[in-house]
């Protein structure tokens, strides 16, 4: 079953973060559909329908916003009114308990991770700023998965942020973060690849995930030949 | 300094709970301004700069909305997201420095509110949904007043509605809870309201009060004398 992915941003094409989010994603050989909400809203093509079928024929959905006023954006506020009539979320309630579906959330900050929570700049943790969504999920039916939060990209080196890329894509692909579940899905991308500067990038990646998982194991080899 | 309530809701004049809460606000002698957001969006007369001078001016600001999705409506998101700009933020930042004014939300809700927190059918507490408008207030200097939570208005009896006026009218007064503070807003309510059905009600309302409170202080009363 297919993915989606419901970007919400009313400055989408002014935004880093998100142009570099979507072209990684463009570089997927099946890469999961997207819909922009402020465009399709702002156009008047926001077909509310055929929105609902897909959301019924996918497997995940991913919520994508930047963290307005420690919200989304109003637009995705609008979507959920607008798709998650009484009549579709009854629909979407049992097929959710037949087969269900994981409710993802993507989330850009322009303050620091480490200054949410009790005591922090923000005294709210992003758990509790965004329990609307896991409240949302619970009521539909949908599996919360945990956020995938990107902070302050635009301070990030470009090495950092290719990284920060690899990492959503993985988030995306579903991957359990395991060395060999990441490892085997970079092999992959690797192999059916375009031929472009990121192929160096996530070569890199691989080789020092390898390289770690090699440290780890001599580390543990001796710590067993030492209890023996 | 005069209070404003912005109220967010889509369908205004088909809500029940709304258009009591508005008909009670009109039957104060100097009622705080109301902002009807939707209305305004929708009919392009929603003005950025009057809307910021309206802020600056009060010492108390109400988001007046129904829970939609454990948030509030699109429409309060767009208001945030237009009249919070950069440059008001600082402004009001500083306004609030010097005389902080206060942040108080007035939430319905279709669900009991029973029926929030851990364990119980949606697993969030109140606090923690909103919490998005507690960091808000925050941020920007407001004093974030206890929310005024409104549960399943439509099943309840008329009488437990005019009750519920009263105390949504004594939360907008800024009552701080105590026997002579709402007894004397009550009596003054009384004094200068239109002879109307609900002056019955205040009336009551207020005897009842009375009575409790000769009640308590026989009570403490007595327990002052076993000690002596």
């Amino acid at each position: 079953m297919k993915k989606t992915i419901i970007i919400s941003h009313p400055k989408l094409a002014e935004s880093t973060v998100q142009s570099f989010l979507l072209e990684g994603l463009s570089q997927l050989t099946t890469g999961p559909e997207v819909i922009k909400v402020d465009q399709l809203l702002s156009a008047g093509e926001f077909d509310i329908k055929a929105t609902q079928k897909n959301i019924l024929d996918s497997s995940e959905i991913v919520f994508q916003f930047p963290l307005y006023w420690y919200s989304a954006p109003s637009s995705l506020a609008l979507f959920q009114e607008q798709v998650f009539t009484d009549k579709f979320v009854h629909t979407l309630q049992e097929k959710n308990k037949v087969e269900p579906a994981k409710l993802s959330l993507v989330v850009s900050l322009a303050d620091k991770q480490s200054d949410f929570g009790a005591g922090a700049k923000i005294g709210r943790t992003l758990s509790e700023l965004l329990s609307p969504f896991q409240a949302f999920a619970e009521k539909l039916g949908f599996e919360y998965k945990k956020p995938f939060i990107i902070d302050q990209f635009n301070y990030q080196t470009p090495k950092k942020q290719q990284l920060i890329l690899v990492d959503y894509l993985l988030y995306i692909a579903g991957s359990d973060g395991s060395f060999v579940d990441r490892s085997s899905w970079l092999l992959e991308q690797l192999k059916t690849m375009e031929q472009t500067q990121n192929i160096a990038v996530l070569a890199d990646y691989l080789e020092r995930q390898i390289e770690e998982y090699k440290v780890l194991n001599a580390t543990l080899m001796e710590i067993k030949n030492d209890r023996e």
